[in-house]
């Protein structure tokens, strides 16, 4: 999120305009004193930093009429024309309703999970991936000589997108996603195949949001008998070096989200659209589901062995 | 390569094909005794090495006559009916002779160079980005008191697009690419104001097709008094435990050059379309030239302070 | 491990000597066909592998006279004289016992958890807390505005060092270790100061042998009210590419190992003392506990604010 | 160096002391606004970051008489008593001279180098052996099917201490230092054999105080005819995440310079001895040399095939 948030300073400061980064989020918006001139040097040194340097907060109260109508007022009174959002579908729910309160907005797709519908990608995705294969490489690692089966909980509480990339990626033997009831009977038949064929360990991938990774390794267990050990990554999969997809990602939508108000532009979402990034209307982000990538899981059952 | 190696195996088994791993190149076609059946323990545990399990040979050979009917007769002979090219448009032209004399070819674009015309992107490209990046974070890590600027050499012989990419996602106060004139003069008052505002230390980025990095790096210092330090990667970008973004890429382009030739294809390249993975003209690799990336280049001008 | 077996072999083919690979630890000594003649090929390729090529199997049978006796047997007809034994306190009490059957044996001290008596370390151990330590980095990144509390369990059943290492190197805030009974009321009020201090996050690292991590996380978030996230790294702690030191130190004592037995020593391990590898009794492992580290101890309350 | 630094602001002020951070080393003492006291936050979050948040400068000045004495009159007339010098022995040299003016002093030696006599090692080394590593695998990677050898040069002016701890760790096949002579024509033959063993490649490790790196490869060329490609890693093997050994050595040292003032010592420094951290006179650091460490020479010679 840090290269987003340089290229909103930088992109702003080359067209004129005065720009200030606002801490933890819509709470900010609504009290305190969050809000400060960011100059080009208060973004120096930050594109390759984990996390985000105006901190996140998950705010509830925003959903609630007054607090929007709270956060509008202040940030006219404050002369803040124009807000950039970098977050998901709910921030950008928020942010809509700042809209019709007189405020201009553009959204950035910042989110993990990779479910904002309109755009091809959201910064935080690939970094996250790449996490998942570090720590699945360690695990293959640790092969021993009698077979054993990992079970990997991941992120995705509706989404098995970051389930499937992750994966294919990693050469898991099965991945099991909230879009599509898992057959463990299947699954521990090709386990089994896999160790007739000398495999000495095997990897099933699960999406939180798709079952428990320990109740998946107690019946993979009963089923095949094969010892299991259970890995929930959580929050290891947050944070890290951000990956070079990422930066770039959110140095292109930051320029481009600031370009769209310097053209006075409001309600759009900067968007990945292959190579490109384009503009599409902020509510395209939480109207309308996205596409279950049904490619990805066919792929998935082919290499999965 | 290794995913995409692994992809192409385990789909072929699953079509029901015989897989041969061909070792070293169109060499290994012409001469020797280089091929053998992969089954799928054959590409079990490769999916995160770096390099490729059937590693490579640079060969001119191939762009004889005799040599192509040598390689195309031998494949005939031992029953080899289509072969999977991953490589370059230097391989896909050899592919394309091959297609000539009767062996059915499907190419699968990988260079770290990212000068494939007909694909949004190559494997191994995003890789030897993410290097890149962690060579730059080091490089920034050894801060000193008095000014210091570091020119790093990286790839990049005709196409700037890897020093684009590095340079955005890296934070690179200037980027020197083959496309473009570098404006010394420009670039050189951009490192006086940036110490003006008490950057420590800068970062150009050199595309070696560029200009020499030993070179700027002694005109910017005489232009500027300031210290430079030079850098050149070199084959440090090449190898690396592949990203995710390759792996993905790797096995999904795999899957699917193996499906065209199921269906009876040939002379096409699995290439990247957005989301999706498309089949163009092996042709269209090698005929007609990248657009150059504009967009980035203005976006480097503006985050490059 | 791999770059202790890659010396074994290297130094001993330069002793003339002819070099054995016995796959699955102690059950490959006693069953089936798991020993083949290890050239210095066989070895090229693995000082940057984790885990180890030849597997490894907890074996319960061999602490019985007889599978020992089965093992001695089947290694002296087979022409085998002397063994490495690559492992921690339980696979040398085996050595011990195959020793006084008539094989040479010298060990080689590789265990996480760095409870060897007798040697200042152990293969592995860097390993194990550098990867701790970039699980750790990655949860600082997800900073937020609200104050949270992460506990993270690390390895350690009986031995807290390898917590105090990687706590006192990831700078957490409290270090919880099987040896010293914890005073939470006191690291509570420490986390309170903290927050005071404007503090957004703090780290406890539990050695799974002290305490249950969800337990902890229970415990602390009752007496602050402030929110808590558990980690538990588990698996993901052993494998990964070793770490400089941990490849040095395999590579010197493998070395060391075969020396001994070149000059006619058994019963000996392996260890390192200082910047010195020395030879002391096998027996010293597994004979007396290990000290307690103190200093690391005040050290972590000093540190840990 | 961080986690020095953070050590010794912590333990100071657990000592009840008011620590001063003093930015660009013996300059700052000179010369400046230089000075700030350091509170525990000061130091918080620094730990896992590469480099100094002190900056660093090469000061020749201070070996003049005239700039000690101002240094020393500096720090007395703020009420400064105590300085703890973290660097070389040519810091430590420097040190030495304020305590003869009434400054009492403590070093903590830190150096890539590993030269420093009087201590078993130092911070910074094994962090630098580490990125070494990292970019060996990477070139390890770029293996072809055409012999190559690769010559990488790596730091070490007048020892060679870091060239053979990463040339044993990451499997050199040669490994050139400035304290021998090498015999290029044996270490062609073994290059030879190799090859005939069927290596694809081959490394040769060349500390920059022994030799050229390009020279080398020319001249190994010319010798075998083997293609050989040269890199020269220079700054990259600085900065970059320290390591656990790095964090863990600042940590201890700090606390115990800090210590040691306390009680009053002046004129020493916490040196590693093995697993202590014990105190020696600060001019055994610059007094006399490092022996070389001759079994590491001997155990390359018998790994490196």
């Amino acid at each position: 999120m840090n290269a987003a948030i340089r290229a909103v300073v930088r992109a702003g400061i080359s067209y004129g305009m005065e720009v200030h980064g606002i801490e933890r989020g819509f709470s900010g918006l609504v009290g305190g004193d969050n809000s400060r001139v960011f100059d080009l040097g208060a973004v120096a040194g930050i594109i390759h930093r984990g996390g985000t340097i105006l901190h996140t907060a998950r705010s509830t109260e925003f959903y609630e009429k007054e607090a929007q109508e709270q956060a509008a007022r202040r940030m006219l009174e404050a002369g803040l024309e124009s807000l950039v959002v970098i977050g998901g579908s709910g921030s950008f729910r928020g942010a809509q309703a700042l809209q019709e309160l007189g405020v201009k907005v553009v959204g950035i797709p910042a989110t993990i999970d990779h479910d904002i519908p309109g755009t091809d990608s959201s910064i935080g995705f690939d970094t996250a991936v790449n996490t998942i294969l570090e720590a699945i490489t360690r695990l293959r690692d640790t092969a021993t000589s009698h077979e054993r089966i990992f079970v990997v909980e991941v992120m995705g509480r509706e989404s098995g997108y970051i389930a499937l990339a992750a994966g294919i990626a990693g050469g898991a033997e099965a991945i099991i996603i909230p879009e599509i009831k898992p057959d463990l009977d299947q699954i521990c038949r090709r386990l089994l195949e896999g160790i007739a064929r000398k495999k000495t360990h095997s990897l099933i991938l699960v999406a939180e949001g798709a079952a428990g990774a320990y109740d998946i390794g107690q019946k993979v267990h009963q089923k095949t008998g094969l010892e299991t050990r259970v890995v929930v990554l959580g929050h290891i999969q947050r944070g890290g070096t951000p990956s070079a997809v990422d930066r770039l990602l959110g140095s292109r939508m930051g320029a481009a989200a600031v370009t769209l108000l310097h053209r006075g532009y409001s309600g759009l979402m900067a968007a990945q659209r292959g190579t490109e990034i384009v503009a599409v209307p902020l509510a395209r982000s939480f109207i309308g589901g996205r596409a279950f990538p049904e490619d990805l899981y066919e792929l998935s059952l082919v290499l999965a062995r």
